[in-house]
């Protein structure tokens, strides 16, 4: 994503009441951050967050967590959050550190318009590259669903190699989403960017036992 | 493929040298009617053959065979064909009993463009269903390889489920095939007027240890 500076993003950043600044010290303790034993779902690269708010809108039996690489964009994000969501919280980290962060816990990623990394020497920072799914397979329990949603084609394409590869198995896919009207699809602002220009958005849900 | 009559249908099959009459009596010896030992390609559903025709031109150290459930699309095909190649033999059948007429010896099976029977009633029909693939699994020898070219995305995105779930990976794909300018597509009829159309064309290629 594109930055833009954001104004005293660190202050935002450490005064939200979503953020957790110390994940490290939560790892394999997440329900007690929550309060709760609910699922806890999870969204790499959250950006602006629009997503995930919404999804904890509206799926209030669910833990989401958003993790962002970028301040400035965390930022934005804490700016646009409404208050009181108690099954929301945010990190700001790198995906490559996931494993200090959380121990058999996650139920459910979301990959939504990850960078591609189209150059082949950049393979390995693909987020459905072997090398990350290895780094989930520490961080999901029992039940492993992995939900992507991209307009990039190659992206898209290697994924599904990648997936299938590592064990998993296609549960849902829809080669052009917006097509097929599914009424339970929450859209990021990549998404609704996307549309505008009649881009196909891919989408997969896939598992792993 | 809307059928047309077409006249003599009967005897211009009966009297090609690329048509195998009764083909049950050759099941485990295909070897024995290409007289050598090279690796057996079927495409299941030729239509008017174009595609199988190229192959063998293109490709002499691979025997191809060429399977069509009608006897006009056939005619249609055989009229079409050029003489003297050896590589090739056709065969007017129904998938269903393909394991009345190959034991263990085709290395790579060709679907193009095939029905897609959209109508779950008729998932059974579909030749990527589980019940083909379980067909195929008697006639394929060590090495499966099932190569995919569709424009109709159900029938793709189901094909994808079910031959992942048919313990397939993914070796190849394309969700926009004449967007890569592969160099080594070789296309048939329905291919190029789909491609007029301007419709995606979907490819996979998929194989199972």
């Amino acid at each position: 994503m594109r930055q833009r500076n954001v104004k005293n993003k660190k202050d935002i950043i450490n005064n939200s009441s979503y953020v957790i600044l110390k994940p490290n010290e939560y790892k394999g303790f997440w329900n007690k951050v929550f309060k709760n034993n609910n699922p806890i779902y999870l969204e790499i690269g959250m950006g602006k967050g629009d997503f995930i708010t919404e999804n904890a809108k509206r799926y209030p039996n669910i833990n989401f967590i958003g993790i962002e690489k970028y301040d400035s964009i965390m930022a934005l994000a804490i700016k646009k959050m409404p208050e009181g969501l108690s099954n929301l919280k945010l990190i700001r980290m790198d995906a490559l550190n996931i494993n200090d962060v959380f121990d058999k816990e996650i139920s459910l990623i979301y990959l939504n318009f990850s960078d591609p990394w189209p150059k082949p020497r950049h393979e390995k920072r693909r987020l459905t590259s072997s090398h990350f799914l290895d780094l989930f397979n520490g961080i999901f329990n029992n039940k492993k669903e992995i939900v992507m949603k991209t307009d990039n084609r190659g992206l898209f394409e290697y994924s599904l190699i990648s997936f299938v590869n590592n064990g998993y198995l296609i549960k849902d896919i829809s080669l052009d989403l917006h097509n097929d009207n599914r009424e339970n699809n929450i859209e990021t602002e990549y998404e609704r960017k996307f549309l505008l220009k009649n881009n196909v958005i891919y989408y997969v849900k896939v598992e792993k036992k």
